[in-house]
């Protein structure tokens, strides 16, 4: 797994990932504000990554105002193996919220639409507001509310893993798109969470990853990882993967997804429908890996998902050159639709539903209620 | 059209398409080494093109010796229009047969795998080599062959694009892939042919161009030509052509092709198979357009078809900067084989053919023996 983001003594250390993969640095951030930036310019970035960056940046303020006011000479007060705690005295309760609410607004304003960024955001508030009032109990659920959500996002992806790597046989070749992997989350991801499980399980694996225009996260995040990590793995450009599909150069494909309709219709990053077609023409498996987070049960079917169009300069503009002749229009949308029935699994954390549809869907969820 | 070659006053004229889209500049190449240098650093190319240019580039030593040697006061000998002839006296037999020796010779190297290039200087030894050893005659069969090519290989792709625009309907959306237009060719292209024409009738038409990784002719060289003749040109991402599709907001697909095998089967830029496997599930017609030289009868079927793989930097590297991680592997290969299967029509300069497959194929050969 990559260590995405993490808290160490007193420290929220990320991966600069606007970096990669040209240079692995790690930043050791020790204010909010300097949370607050990594967010905003993207150095570290996922949904389920910020996330965890804001619970953390919440909880490094409490570190702050601990070391100023406690009165306790320490250099940290949390550290996410150690979980330090200690008597708090010279510090009153006010002190403890304002620094808290102050912390949550500012992370909370960095990506306005990114809903994990709120929902952490939200949890670590109600953490504390369900919590009597002392301080040492406020600082102390606080502390337990942001190691909690960071582990427990780890657990989900480590059992999409687990649940996924059932699929992987040893000496398999493994076609993915974009990057479902450890950067975009608490660090093994959910699509590469199958690989990296398969692979710590001593499966011999291929990895064939496409390069995902616009963006890039193919070649720049996906090889960088799995590499890394010691995978086998290449990068092809997105309109090679049907001369690999059709040759059965892959054994199947696995890709994460961004919004699961009910009726498993799934939207993922551009480029992702025509795998599916591709692989259904040809006989080969395709699978979506995702938490259960990402169904949106009040989406009757795909139908329902407004698809983003980013802007063309995405497209017509590579590595600050002009490709495109001035004024000429770009369609640029940021995610297609796979209908579900072109999806063999989706591999979640609480267990596999084959031959997504409605009906499987709602029973699914009425099994496991309750991530 | 696009005037990507010409023969004007006793000069080669070229677009240097290095420069595009950022520059348009016409090359008025008057010397031999200059068309050498031209083909050789691919200011033109495209098999078509280059043909025509070593043609052009075996007159343009003759203009030059003549006006050297022959006595006569002329600023220039040939221009496409004009075909200026005139009485030569002052010149020998093996001055103009050296002449032409030399610049064959010379531009046959400059690309020696490209086999329009071989056929073209040819061409012109032919020509030369059927005629009476009389300076005047010698002179004047070159230049008769020379703009014979040219004229050939114009009217072959306007007849492609008249077979091909009766699919075409006012209002339709069109999909294409990579650059099979003028610049590759004397001016029509092949898919784009089809689109020129439609256009020139008048029919309202919307074209999306795939940019086509690694090397982008789709945003650089399609979308510039079209936009320059006034068609309305989208670029997208490869990824992106499943949607448009899938939701039916393209009505065709029409390519080009690089080499078409006795049963149909075609080889064309990567990407393309794609394409055709998804026009075949969701109910739209794919087009190739092509030239009857595409043929290679003595391949059974696209099993035949030997893939390049090309460079991995040209994956890993975009516009000087390095995307992927220092020693990934790259997976590139150039073309890709569609079946014939997929294929609703070829259309070439003889008329189409509908469903094609080996039987169909023999058929339309015999049917129309000697291009």
């Amino acid at each position: 797994m990559i260590e995405t983001i993490d808290y160490r003594k007193g420290k929220v250390r990320i991966i600069d990932q606007t970096l990669l993969p040209g240079e692995y640095r790690i930043l050791e951030l020790d204010s909010v504000e300097q949370v607050a930036e990594a967010i905003r310019s993207l150095r570290v970035r996922g949904a389920p990554a910020i996330g965890i960056a804001a619970a953390y940046g919440m909880l490094l303020s409490l570190d702050i105002i601990l070391r100023e006011k406690s009165g306790i000479d320490r250099q940290y007060f949390f550290d996410r193996e150690e979980e330090v705690m200690t008597d708090i005295r010279g510090i009153e309760e006010k002190q403890i919220l304002g620094a808290l609410a102050r912390a949550g607004e500012l992370l909370r304003k960095t990506r306005p639409t990114a809903v994990n960024l709120s929902w952490a955001v939200e949890s670590m508030n109600d953490a504390v507001r369900k919590t009597e009032r002392d301080p040492a109990l406020l600082v102390q659920s606080a502390a337990r509310k942001a190691f909690e959500i960071h582990r427990e996002e780890l657990s989900c992806e480590y059992n999409i893993g687990r649940f996924g790597s059932g699929y992987i046989r040893s000496g398999m070749r493994i076609l993915t798109h974009c990057n479902a992997g450890g950067l975009a989350t608490a660090g093994y991801g959910t699509a590469l969470a199958v690989i990296y499980q398969a692979h710590s399980e001593g499966k011999d694996l291929t990895v064939y990853a496409d390069e995902t225009r616009p963006l890039l996260q193919g070649t720049r995040l996906t090889a960088w990882e799995l590499d890394r990590e010691g995978v086998d793995v290449r990068v092809l450009c997105d309109g090679a993967a049907a001369s690999l599909i059709a040759s059965s150069s892959v054994d199947c494909v696995v890709v994460g997804a961004d919004r699961i309709a009910a009726n498993g219709d799934t939207a993922n990053k551009i480029g992702t429908l025509g795998l599916a077609v591709l692989c259904s023409e040809f006989g080969l498996p395709f699978y979506v890996a995702a938490p259960l987070s990402t169904f949106d049960l009040s989406l009757e079917s795909g139908d329902g998902i407004e698809i983003e169009n980013r802007s063309g300069e995405e497209v017509s503009v590579i590595a600050g050159r002009r490709m495109a002749p001035p004024g000429v229009r770009v369609y640029n949308p940021a995610f297609d639709v796979t209908p579900a029935s072109y999806i063999n699994s989706i591999i979640t954390e609480k267990g596999v539903i084959t031959n997504p549809d409605a009906e499987k869907i709602r029973s699914f969820f009425d099994d496991h209620s309750g991530r």
